[in-house]
């Protein structure tokens, strides 16, 4: 079981900033990535496909033999948080373990919440946050072009576009003086550099990605389930459709060319 | 036969901008309109999967028992021009009539092209104009953003964020002293505003779909499949997917809140 690989799958390519995570503190670790590049976004769907979508995914990983399944998708981890209760093998989405790191750096009870469409009309976050502390107060708003900006490689803090976009979305949000963001988004961490900019050093941005590799992290070591190895971990990337600009949002969110070791697989047949 | 609809299908809500020229253009003309939401946007898939797409939803329509197919789909157009090849009614994609049209308005013979990144990459819209007339230069631009800003309703030509984007997509065009400018995305249109500004009054703007709205009453007309009835048409809308902001986005793309008329149906079982 050990020797098993960890099954990570996203909507698409924004669950590679995950994996950079999990390759980081477990580098001893095989991990299976499955993007749904074939029908992301999964931001602007309905609720039930999302859910559909996300088992779907899920069973591709079953079908890779793998030991622990992490959702790194801000949209399925807070749509279909019920995806996990029917496998056979644990399953940790983004929501939680961003709740958490949030409720604990925040001081003054305040905050935001960022993420697609589908995140935050689901309210997953705030009813999340509200468990661990009622009196919490949580702002949430939905950033669509955040996505976009990233695949277009329009990320570089003083990128004009983006500082307007960030200014537009997140204004709000500092007029409620929060100090802490979560990025409920797997992309968002790549424009960390432009939010932390606008929102200033008072405002402690959590990256839901980092949380959920984080968590597993700790999950994996209690259950038993790292492998002895320290090094050598390999990892496999599955896609469901082979896009052109594949390259270019590879080195931008996983800082590196993936298209030598990607194999494309049909999901929806 | 002439009291058949005429089948109109596109990846996702864009396809609505033409299917409200043609009620304009045909008011007698039953319309069955097929929008995959839960599939869009095509525009940054590989062509296999658009191959596919576009054949799946063209059997779609076949189904409604239709007398005409308008793709339209800028992508699907682009990028699979043989899906009507083997359908038993007429087909139509938007590119042929919006390149007859650029080539009928420019003077200068400089034209851009202006869609997504699968449109663009596939180099549709320069062999056709080339067939036209080989001394035609076209220099064409991928503008992944439009498609996001204007569902996201950041449309007013004074909108910061969208003059922002235009001109950063738009100003080399400008630099090659085009005449004619070619919106090959349904989209696109509502942003003409905001790209007409910018662009001034030199440079003539082409919608792909009205051109190919256009083309279509033509035919229909010459083929004798035109309703003798000329008003009273009714339209069906279907989608695959039920997204949050199908409201806001039919009322910014058509005119009007569609989401009482609207059908769910499965397209990928």
């Amino acid at each position: 079981m050990k020797n098993k690989p960890i099954g990570v799958f996203d909507s698409g390519l924004g669950g590679l900033t995950v994996v950079r995570e999990l390759i980081r503190a477990l580098p001893g670790e095989d991990i299976v990535y499955f993007g749904d590049t074939g029908r992301v976004p999964y931001g602007g769907r309905s609720f039930e496909t999302i859910e559909r979508y996300a088992r779907e995914d899920a069973n591709f990983l079953l079908r890779q033999n793998v030991k622990y399944i992490i959702a790194a998708c801000g949209t399925v981890s807070s749509v279909a948080p019920h995806t996990g209760a029917l496998l056979p093998v644990p399953y940790k989405g983004v929501v939680a373990p961003a709740a958490k790191a949030a409720a604990l750096a925040t001081k003054n009870g305040k905050i935001g919440v960022i993420g697609t469409q589908a995140t935050i009309s689901s309210g997953a976050y705030s009813r999340e946050l509200s468990q661990i502390d009622g009196s919490f107060q949580v702002f949430e708003v939905a950033c669509p072009l955040f996505v976009p900006l990233v695949e277009s490689g329009w990320i570089e803090p003083s990128d004009p576009v983006l500082k307007l976009t960030v200014r537009r979305y997140i204004a709000s949000l500092l007029d409620k003086t929060i100090d802490t963001l979560i990025l409920g988004c797997t992309h968002y961490p790549i424009l960390s550099g432009a939010i932390g900019a606008f929102c200033g050093e008072s405002v402690k941005l959590i990256s839901s990605g980092h949380a959920s590799a984080t968590e597993a992290t700790r999950e994996l070591c209690e259950l038993g389930l790292l492998r002895d190895e320290r090094t050598g971990g390999k990892v496999r990337f599955y896609v469901s459709d082979i896009t052109a600009s594949f390259s270019d949002v590879t080195n931008i969110l996983f800082g590196g060319d993936l298209a030598a070791q990607r194999t494309l697989v049909s999901i929806d047949d």
